[in-house]
């Protein structure tokens, strides 16, 4: 899976020198941590971080699965529009559709060779838009990739569903739940850092691949032959999409709004392609050259599927269905392969292969997001928590919020793929504009040989991305009867976009402050004066250990205070302390008549600062206990006084542990309890 | 009510000699406690702690609830055993079961009459028991008024919702709702601390006794004149009790087991007689005097209502009903009053009243349970937090426990009275049995002027007690068709007392433990050895704070630490700190390949320690972020490494603030967000 295979830039970098071994400490693991491994494998290190190379076959398969897949739904969303309002007119319709997203295929592949070229470390959208416009261009095309990536979870998956239940009907019910399991299983997979190369990813691939040109060829042959003709439906209860409407608005709108509908939904097919551009540095040597290479046959194979299977379609005239399912893909292959026996097992072939590399798509999403959101986060336009790297190397808290936003969208939308589509590919042609034009302001500042060329090649590419979106955003816009349109993208991004931007200014500000003088603070005379207050509640040998404590420290003052809640025992406990003969600690009774000892505390720290010059440190003797429920036998207040004083500047809080049921013999933590 | 009339032994405790005045600093107030103050009334404080002093009828009204309100469903309990196994030859046998309670009830008074000359300040069957029996079995006596405490909860709120829908049948659906309703308002008023004097609750004590007496006074005239015939009944809709059954077991069981199953029945009625000892030092001078007069007028009360209810159920042939409506108590009230527009008031006035003194028996345990509880636990026998007085000065952590296991019980048996019925009464003789053996022993012991007397009066006591108590626990071990009978207390006790000995064996071996040699320990030499570890992530001015305090400290050994996830920044920080030129301050960098930062610094403080005999103090720097948004966006590994080294003994651990967004002009904490 693509992230073990390093492709951002942390190779680049000069390996610092490797630091002595951590001291060796037998200290006994957690019980959640050894549940932790079971669930995820062993741990690994950091310098376990991989760097696999790839060759053009492996490496076709290990990127290609989102571009490829795209092919098993393009075709139904494009009938999908037209269908209800030309009726069969739309299978004449369909080759064309397909031929102009064809070229704006052919366009896209030029262009991200230029990029490849341009950019062989790091060519993702991000990257190169950070490069030539700034951080914050950067941020709408990386939030507009990061939109699409949850997205393409939510299609891949929910497509992959279709296709299963395609296969077996009985499972239609429920395919809410199945796209749900796929992405838990993804995500899963993805937590344990799936360390399968790119060999696995390479079997369904190619089946898929394979048997789509199997249905390709075999369709083409009856064609000739004139044995394929519109399938004969089984209409097993589902109903087709629209079936009234079947040829009523044949003379009304089959104008150029139908076809850009139409040219909009199959823009879906064209997302993915940007994925190659991304882990240059997993390719062999020239890594550039091979890369190019791949983009160009995945390009090809990805044109030749969709235009295919759009050619098969205006033979079968298959129909999509409100539910999704029997998919266009499966209509036609029922119809080229026939009924017989090894019909019926290259039929359950075609759909398992088209599942298997939907759920791949979904994979890859896994491994993009969770990557370009440690970018951001890089850059301090994201959670910090977003940089780190999990128990087994991956980004563990990217990969869980894609699975969830992902979950959370199969769920409004009933896992449709129809009702997915109008949010699809808005992000994609977004993040391809600004990339496009990125490469365009690329070529214009460096000037490098046949920049002329490129920069026509990158300017095509960007205007035709553009008008692509253009062309997405206003017929999407608010598709009648569906949940939500492309308006929620248009929202979504400047939202997200003005949200990161915020965090960024916090984020700066933070460090800015934090930055600021550190040397003169650190050497800054030590204190104007340094107070110690130890809390005492019983004369204890908790409260002994806290006076050791105390008597270790050479503050300024020293004093020792108990809040009064009880009058009669505070009395005694003075008896006690001056029997003691602490003469240098004096005891301090605080009077607390509302049983506040909370806010008597705060009151007692907040007087020995009103010089404003003090620094004041509270020793809280605090009893560890050996079991759970010993502990729930005494009130908290330790902790709470901790709270409480955290939000007071200059409040230094020190626990003072005193261990009840006896210390252990060493004082390493042999009790199982420890927790990490 | 009765906690503000301080009854425990508090009072007589010589006074201790005020503290000078809490500090006077202006800290801003948290929203949490203005809105505290808002629900539960400005906090008091601990010297108004009230000490009323009442006499004899106001304190008839605040005693008496629990017992007097009895009267309302026993007659009625008593039929309900009767009549489905009897038919009309019940009304027969009512008044002589009756009347062998009330003999019950009368030897409970003498005996009362001797606990509260003798035990003036606390004569509770937990005191009594406490003195003569010692600390076990005094938890046998005080477990077993626990759980009669919470029953009269239940009991008394399912009476009161019966008298209730009784009046307005179309309540009856909601009646558990209703039951709820009651608990609710009672324990938010007692977390108030009901402020009202016992005036208050003289009205619906007065008043419920006035309307019963006029309605036995009026029952008898009629019944005299010949004018009180059987109740027609007006069955709507609900199902007689066991009416089928009616007259049909009458050659049968009419033996002893059915009077004695009729007599465990209506032994809920002595319940309550109790309450008077236990508050001797409410009453005016002499105390004990005043108090002996009231209880004698209590049980006359109880006695008249009790056989003048029972003595009109002969004439009136009540009926119990399954559903618990409507009551036998509203039945005969109906038939007495009769049904003109006064015959009416007159019905409602009786309702009213009924219901009202039930909801203030109910209040009576509200008072009593968390004070007794608070004796528990001041003995080490229940969770040390039952003894704090909360904002209002009760006991707010014991009503907040008994409101919710009454609540619990009125869930479980559907707000009926006859459900409770068999788990009621168990535990009051359970504790009368032992509070008058505890008083047999004191008069033994202690041989004083007519002691032999008492010795007789308290041993009849004991034994009638005993007798009624084994009647309850055989008669009523499993009532067909009822979902709880009294072997769930026969479970519950003995578990409980096991608990809290066990619980008390714990406070026991801690504080045992915490005690020894405590003057030795706060003068122990400091330390062996004081190894300070600062941990630094970055070095940045919250690392300086901490560079800063970790110099005003005089530790043998002084070390700085960083543990690194990433070697580069790591040997970033290591130049910078070279820089810095901090040379006595070593700055360790710590490997970390599986990048967990807690059990690195676990080991690095546990390798300071392995000679075993250092004490290490870990100083973690600590950013306090303004807001609640802005500490989102790191993750809190600083309270990760205290919670963990928590565990390890030896190891103090110290944060050092570090506030973001400047500091406040003066040391006071004057940003809003202080919490208490």
């Amino acid at each position: 899976v693509t992230q073990t295979i390093e492709r951002d830039l942390d190779q680049a970098r000069t390996e610092p020198r490797p630091l002595p071994p951590a001291p060796e400490v037998d200290l006994p693991e957690t019980r959640s941590y050894r549940v932790k491994n079971r669930l995820l494998g062993p741990p690994l290190h950091t310098q376990q971080l991989e760097h696999e190379r790839l060759g053009i076959p492996t490496a076709l398969a290990v990127f290609s699965s989102d571009c490829i897949s795209s092919s098993a739904y393009a075709t139904e969303e494009i009938l999908r529009v037209l269908i209800p309002v030309v009726g069969v007119f739309a299978f004449s319709l369909v080759l064309p559709i397909t031929s102009a997203l064809l070229v704006v295929l052919f366009f896209l592949i030029l262009s991200y060779r230029e990029t490849i070229k341009e950019y062989p470390t790091a060519g993702g959208a991000y990257m190169v838009t950070r490069d030539n416009f700034g951080l914050l261009p950067a941020q709408v095309a990386g939030v507009s990739l990061l939109t699409d990536y949850i997205l393409t979870v939510a299609v891949s998956t929910a497509a992959g569903t279709d296709a299963l239940t395609s296969a077996i009907p009985a499972l239609a019910g429920y395919h809410v739940l199945i796209a749900l399991g796929f992405i838990a299983i993804i995500a899963y997979g993805n937590l344990r850092g799936v360390k399968e190369s790119g060999k696995l990813f390479a079997l369904p691939t190619y089946f898929f691949i394979a048997i789509m040109l199997l249905m390709l060829v075999m369709g083409a042959t009856k064609a000739f032959g004139g044995n394929l003709h519109p399938a004969s439906l089984d209409t097993t209860g589902q109903v087709p999409f629209a079936h009234d409407a079947l040829g009523a608005g044949l003379f009304f709108g089959a104008g150029l709004w139908l076809v850009l509908k139409a040219f909009a939904s199959g823009g879906a097919a064209v997302t993915g392609v940007e994925a190659i551009s991304n882990g240059v540095t997993a390719f062999r040597k020239p890594e550039w050259v091979n890369a190019r290479r791949t983009l160009v046959i995945m390009g090809a194979t990805l044109g030749t599927l969709f235009f295919g299977l759009s050619a098969l379609a205006t033979k079968v005239h298959p129909i999509p269905y409100v539910e999704g399912t029997p998919t266009v893909i499966s209509q036609v292959g029922k119809a080229v392969f026939g009924g017989g026996p090894i019909g019926h097992v290259l039929f359950f072939g075609l759909q398992a292969g088209t599942m298997l590399i939907l759920v791949l798509a979904a994979n890859t999403s896994f491994a993009d997001f969770p990557r370009l959101a440690s970018f951001h986060a890089g850059d301090a336009f994201m959670p910090k928590q977003l940089t780190k790297r999990g128990h087994r190397l991956v980004f563990s808290n990217g990969i869980l919020a894609l699975a969830c936003t992902a979950a959370v969208l199969i769920i409004i939308t009933d896992a449709r793929v129809d009702h997915l589509i109008p949010l699809y590919a808005v992000g994609v042609f977004t993040s391809f504009t600004m990339s496009q034009a990125g490469m365009a302001k690329h070529h214009i500042r460096k000037k490098e040989p046949g920049w002329r060329k490129g920069l026509f090649v990158n300017a095509t590419g960007a205007v035709l991305s553009l008008v692509v979106d253009i062309v997405i955003i206003v017929t999407k816009f608010k598709p009648p009867g569906q949940p939500l349109g492309a308006w929620v993208i248009l929202v979504i991004v400047p939202v997200m976009v003005f949200a990161l931007t915020r965090l960024n200014r916090q984020y700066e500000a933070e460090s800015k402050e934090l930055a600021a003088d550190v040397r003169a603070a650190a050497e800054a005379p030590v204190f104007h004066r340094h107070t110690v207050l130890l809390l005492v509640d019983e004369l204890d040998r908790s409260a002994a250990k806290g006076i050791q404590y105390a008597r270790s420290l050479t503050p300024d003052e020293l004093r020792a205070v108990h809040v009064a809640i009880d009058l009669e025992k505070a009395e005694e406990l003075m008896n006690d302390w001056l029997r003691l003969g602490l003469s240098r600690f004096p005891l301090e009774l605080v009077d607390c008549p509302d049983r506040r000892i909370v806010r008597s505390v705060l009151e007692v720290v907040c007087e020995a600062m009103v010089d404003g010059r003090t620094e004041v440190t509270v020793l809280v003797p605090r009893r560890q206990y050996r079991r759970f429920w010993h502990r729930l036998l005494h009130d908290r207040t330790s902790e709470a006084i901790a709270k409480a004083l955290a939000r007071v500047p200059h409040a230094n809080v020190t626990f003072v542990p005193y261990h009840l049921g006896g210390e252990p013999e060493s004082p390493l933590p042999v009790r199982e309890e420890i927790t990490l």
